[in-house]
């Protein structure tokens, strides 16, 4: 058995526009996927409203319980873009304008400068900035949490300079056996296995390809010796039973 | 003013392979939308791993506080398919075949039948069944919960048979000024359209097109006549000022 680290954080993905409908959140698989290269499990996520105590209750909850916390969305220069004050209440800390923060506002906007553009500076004291190369307005990181914008791009482009500052555990690695043959009939080879190789999640996803099922079998794993000896434990059954795979 | 009344949902999305970046959710917009044309405010939405305590005390907080909960996924034949047995415990009732659900899927598998597709059929005591048109194993209902599959086209059929059963309050009406300017040069116009008009959620989203900022200004509210002062309001200011709109 390798010694392994579990590292876990969690999404908090703030808006109306995605509780109702009209905007598809797309950020969450790609910090998922990210995470999980640096050694970070992405273990639970949540959506909430512009709602000042539901973001609050929602961040302290998050923070105490996992490693790591990033929320997106909030952070424009509107009335409806709370979640800097939010989080100010949830750490109880002062709720004031960021120097550098409005350094780097006024130097981007120049005579273009109002002051909605200014409020995105008010941040609670003591926090990191997080570097916005895309709209210059930045983010920043107090304690455990990461605040950054909801647009896709600007996300990915803060989460660039968050990813290096992570202290990752080990990576999840994982591999897919692809069979042809419904789940049901695969569900009690795959307790056969989930009872002999520890420390291996087993996923089963059902598919439909030419009106046939088939299943997707994911291991998932922090040891990678573990993660062979299952895989290899199923393509060696399928193998005997004469079943349709990929692996 | 119109006599409105909330009703909120909240939705529960239980898989790894949602948080492991995998497999991307496509139904929460969907439940979303479809919900609110029944009067019903998707409030708040979590997503939980596959992990008994996880399920558990998510169902309870979520259905303690909203009027109606959904959940989609692990209701499948696998070992990894807990989100039945987790809400029979969060309810604190039984955990027993479900004898018409038995019924349905003997008669649909036929002399196919084996014990994972017949562990479909284990349900908590006491609940309602949910048609499931396309792959049979139904969904249930227990108290405020619905308890779909994940699969789009499974949980779209569910919500199908579900929503005639829901009471809704008021639906939320939404009308969107596209205005060709940067959000927070609209941010004092539509601090004074909030300060004047009560009962109106007002949502501004920036966007780019020919690489001009642009913002889409959404008015949502239960109350039509409401909506149409804070939306005339906004077009009566864009026109003075002479500012380029689609409304």
């Amino acid at each position: 058995m390798s010694e392994s680290r579990t590292v876990t954080a969690a999404m908090l993905i703030i808006g109306n526009e995605i509780l109702s409908g009209r905007t598809v959140d797309a950020n969450l698989p790609y910090l998922a996927t990210k995470l999980n290269d640096q050694g970070v499990q992405l273990a639970e996520a949540r959506v909430v409203a512009d709602i000042e105590d539901e973001i609050v209750d929602a961040v302290k909850a998050l923070s105490a319980k996992h490693d790591y916390v990033f929320t997106t969305g909030g952070i424009g220069p509107t009335h409806d873009d709370i979640t800097a004050s939010c989080i100010a209440k949830a750490f109880e800390r002062p709720f004031e304008r960021h120097p550098e923060a409005a350094r780097i506002l006024e130097d981007f906007y120049g005579d273009r400068v109002n002051p909605a553009r200014m409020s995105m500076a008010d941040m609670p004291r003591g926090v990191t900035l997080i570097d916005n190369p895309v709209s210059r307005a930045p983010g920043f990181r107090i304690e455990n949490v990461f605040v950054m914008a909801g647009v896709p791009k600007i996300m990915q482009a803060m989460l660039d300079a968050i990813l290096p500052t992570l202290e990752g555990g080990t990576p999840v690695q994982s591999v897919t056996v692809t069979v042809y043959r419904p789940e049901s009939e695969l569900a009690p080879i795959l307790q056969v296995i989930l009872d002999a190789v520890s420390g291996v999640d087993i996923g089963s996803y059902p598919f439909m390809r030419m009106d046939k099922p088939g299943t997707s079998i994911v291991f998932r794993s922090t040891d990678a010796a573990a993660l062979t000896r299952a895989r290899d434990q199923l393509v060696a059954k399928l193998t005997s039973d004469g079943t349709d795979f990929e692996a």
